[in-house]
């Protein structure tokens, strides 16, 4: 059923953005007020886009851990209240404000994790927008695309070619990025091992896809044979099922690791939630390798012996999120056919009962909502 | 004689940009309507900032041979008509768009020689923005800094610390920028040797400076004797005067150069514009080394021979103009007194008289304008 | 049969090297005392490895275009006379010398250009070995592989995997690391456009390969369907024949590869050996991009506006031979599956007859020659 | 007073290897049985060169800490015994084996803390020698520079120009090039901050002033007054005086060190042996910055929170030792006169009171010991 009808349509005044498409005043979106309130879904004003900011009619938007990490205010980084979150949506764009050059009404656009940043620090001159310190969040500190209409900074907005399917791109925007980013951080050539931990997971199963796209051989670390079936079938090359491993000596599994690789992994991406695997990493890689660290087990340390550090010469490196140009690339792979992105589809109003099975830890796949229903 | 004195001044309207200078309607410039045409020297219009730039108040400008080729249009590349030329300008910032964020009302800020681009193109997003095919380029395709009042792309436009010479600082915003970016294109570590050709000419001068701020050993390259007391002063290790070896046996210099250097420089900044210094260059630079080339000698073509250019393995590398983080740290540089520029400021009014000169062969030296008078 | 028999078989000295092979005095061999002289096969003596050394029983040897230049002197390079060619050997190690520590009797070790460096100068040091003043070239400075029985320094000899075809592995050691070389100097992110000019041939046909391993987009230029089809086969992307644009209207052909690549290849690699091509090349690459020189075309002359050469930023890179490190990684390659080798196998006895279809031009594919016949 | 007078004089055999010196059968030198066990100064035979090593006539040697590892055998790698420690040796080539070609008798060499290693694995291939394998280590694998005549493997040996200053060149040989190889490793640009936690002691003196030659602006963190003036005088440019803020509160120092550096530093080295100080750069480091690790604190482990290290993307890299390029180099700075080595000589047979010294930490700046009594 068609969410906008009955709703008062008008479109926004020329003068300060262009559009020819009939924009309502009100939408359906998801918003909390409060850290762990409810998450209602409800009609809300549909936001107007300022001159530098393109407005999207949000068709679909993954939904993402950091999604639950905003709601319940658990990150030492402070959130907008009230909030509608969201970060991976993928819609049309509807209206632009008077300075934007670089999309046109129609035009395919997503929203990422990065909404807008200042573009003239040093971060942002760098290429490092993600570190810019005025950073501006999408579903963070910026309204985010669990709304059917969402703004975003022209500049950061992703640009999706036409004829994408909507729903299956909404998690490239920030899953796929995000991993795509780390492996660049890797710095690694191909015929190059890379070791994923948690390779059969949301994070994990785009990895290994863009890892083989680079022409890497992968090794992935995940538990049982499911995770291992959906792997292989990934195009990963060694599975390394930490369930048959004894926990109290992980010795075991290190060696494995290193004779699977002829030496150990020259690069180690840890999307998995583990501090255990993040310290593992750094035994098992090889000596000049590196260990990325992209996932973020609540109040984890990295713990790394110094003398091994050293005299391996080791390299530990955070991978945050991708900046535009991670975006464009890691979208073209998308494009080719060479990465695919499994997903399972509700509707926006069914967000909350989707909140629920994260926290509860039970969500398998990436979920993407439809903010028609 | 303050030139705006008799002027009607009033304010912008502040619903479309904010300001507390008074900022006038005209103002003088200096502006050409064809191609080698008049220079005149009048009153036009100050330009109206758009919601995303900055109209600064120019208090110097440098002039530059491309000023030149712009006024001449002989380069395959077209020309904003009538224009007002200059692209190194600095002054203070008078009113800004209501999409700025980045600077302030009385901030001081610079014009570079590409005043704004799309920040959205694969080139912007890697940090290519000069590469960028919408780039807007200052005294070229936007009216320059040879004029009171001018607009820049906020997120383009130089940030200067406060309590900069505003008329010292004009010429790094081109010539330092474009040597400095020239010195990091040929990506040399400290230590090693780079040969500068011009070493003692506008370009030259600063690239010396700034090769010894960067830790390198300089070999510099011009000819007569004052050039090379003018080089030692800026720091300049050894010194090759290309008159004292016969024309007709570049052999000569080229084993001058490899024996000072120890077998050759590591990388070579070609700011001459002689044809013949380039090819020499290939000559003369060390195995795996770059040359680099920044001169734009007229219908100039760099040659070399493939055998020599694969069994040496050298790369030649064009490095037009420096991106935003180039500018930056060009500037702290000077900031921080490791570069000096040795200017001559005129007025404006004079600047026919100095493009006179520059087609002449016949300046010395950076002229400056000061647009007072 | 066997070419061994009926000679003297000793054993080398313990004291001075390793051996359990059984090691004849003479052997077969095809070699020149002059320039453009006989090209002789016949019994010549067995080296002895000196002590850094090791003496690999050679199988199988690739002919190059280089043998034929070493053949006729035609290079500014002094050669070794009288000479055994070759440069591109696999075969056993059946001695090695006392201070030999990474090779045992039985490994299977490979013949390269670079026979042996100094290991000690800046670039030794810096994995330059070929760039060394003091490189000592198979089948140029030093006898190659165009032996039964030849030596190779043992540092820089190829380790090759037990169980690889020693026939086709041969055009590996030069041919395939040459291009993979190559490839890593176009410094590429995979999903990148790289344009191979010379796509079908025998180093373009490696380039290919190579390129897909590392997960580029490739674009391949030749001429002729024939071509064309050996270039879909080797993986691929785009063909453009030559042949079907006009000679004089290069621009059209530069227009057709952009428009294929979405603004022109990020990487130009240049295995023809056409100074047409290499000046196109530097035409068609897109803004940033670089232009790899290889095929080394007799007298030829790298040309490259400067206007353009600076506006465009682009890069002309010379890339000679691999490394160690280049030749281990493209032997994985290999080794892995990814890139296979097309040849065709003669005898030793009718290299003579090899050289004169090279010298006709008439050559196609690899030849590998048989050492037993 | 000679210390090899008395002693039968002879030439090795030339067969073996080349010499014009007359080399001693037995010589002087520390040497120790067991671990922890008497530092004997004693009469010990002379070592005889492999084909591969030459002998070096060692005159000083530089003492460092990890000497005292050595001798107690408290680092998880084996040692040899009896061992001759010392890793910091300069003298001359007196004899050299039959494959050696960079070495003439007569040169000056430098014993490094590599010794030697297989230059055939993936890591020597890449210029990591120091993570080899097979690395034989100096004074603790392979009997060092703390007698008066040393093998050193021909490639690994450090060049040293004629004219150096032996006993200052010493400490170059490990201390210089580690710290060398440190900033190298922090990637710095010219221009950018680097903090150097330990900066007034032995490599902190040394790294502040590679650090200067390399164009970086430095901060230094060490405790007192007189640690200050050191710094000072090595060229720092901002010092932060640890002991006077409080232990408590890590975070006064930390904004202290932002402040200064507008940011925090790009580069942090850690020479200190603190655990805290290594957790307290990863704190302080501007984002996107490194912290490279060389220190190596008994039993320490490097934490950093991962939220942290991820949102802030930093790196933590391990610094070992320096390879053939970067001892050149570092050597370079050297005898141009930019680095200074402060050193304290002492007599070789005062060396065990050397190593009490150090274990009490009461050592003071770097003691060189001269081999001559």
């Amino acid at each position: 059923m068609f969410a906008l009808r009955n709703q008062t349509i008008r479109r926004f005044p020329l003068a300060r953005f262009q559009s020819t498409f009939k924009i309502p005043e009100m939408q359906k979106g998801v918003i909390f007020e409060t850290h762990g309130g409810p998450l209602l879904y409800k009609d809300i004003p549909v936001p107007k886009p300022k001159p530098t900011e393109i407005l999207i009619n949000v068709k679909y938007s993954g939904v993402c851990h950091t999604d639950l990490h905003a709601w319940k205010g658990d990150w030492p980084l402070a959130v907008k209240l009230p909030l509608v979150g969201g970060h991976e949506g993928a819609g049309i764009v509807v209206a632009k404000g008077e300075s934007v050059t670089n999309f046109e009404i129609g035009d395919i656009a997503g929203i990422k994790w990065l909404n807008g940043s200042c573009m003239s620090c040093e971060f942002c001159e760098n290429g490092d927008e993600s570190n810019c310190l005025e950073a501006d969040l999408s579903g963070y500190t910026h309204d985010g695309s669990f709304q059917q209409y969402a703004t975003a900074d022209a500049i950061q907005a992703a640009k999706i070619p036409k004829g994408t399917d909507l729903a299956e791109v909404a998690p490239i925007l920030c899953a796929g990025v995000t991993v795509y980013k780390a492996l660049k951080t890797a710095d690694l050539k191909a015929g190059q091992w890379v070791a994923i931990s948690g390779a059969a997971g949301g994070l994990g199963s785009l990895a290994v896809q863009y890892a083989k796209a680079m022409g890497l051989r992968v090794l992935g670390i995940d538990g049982g044979d499911a995770k291992k079936g959906l792997f292989t079938q990934m195009g990963g090359d060694v599975f390394i099922d930490f369930t048959k491993f004894p926990k109290d000596k992980p010795e075991d599994m290190t060696k494995a690791i290193q004779e699977a690789t002829n030496g150990g992994p020259h690069g180690v991406i840890n999307v998995s939630v583990s501090e255990a695997a993040i310290s593992q990493g750094c035994d098992y890689v090889r000596p000049t390798g590196k260990v990325v660290l992209v996932g973020l087990p609540a109040g984890a340390v990295c713990k790394s012996p110094v003398f091994q550090h050293v005299v391996k010469s080791i390299q530990i490196k955070g991978s945050y999120v991708g900046n535009r140009a991670d975006t464009r690339e890691a979208l073209q792979f998308f494009s080719e056919g060479k990465v695919k992105s499994p997903i399972k589809i509700i509707g926006l109003s069914e967000l909350p009962k989707a909140y629920e099975l994260m926290e509860q830890g039970k969500i398998l796949g990436r979920y993407v909502v439809d903010t028609s229903y």
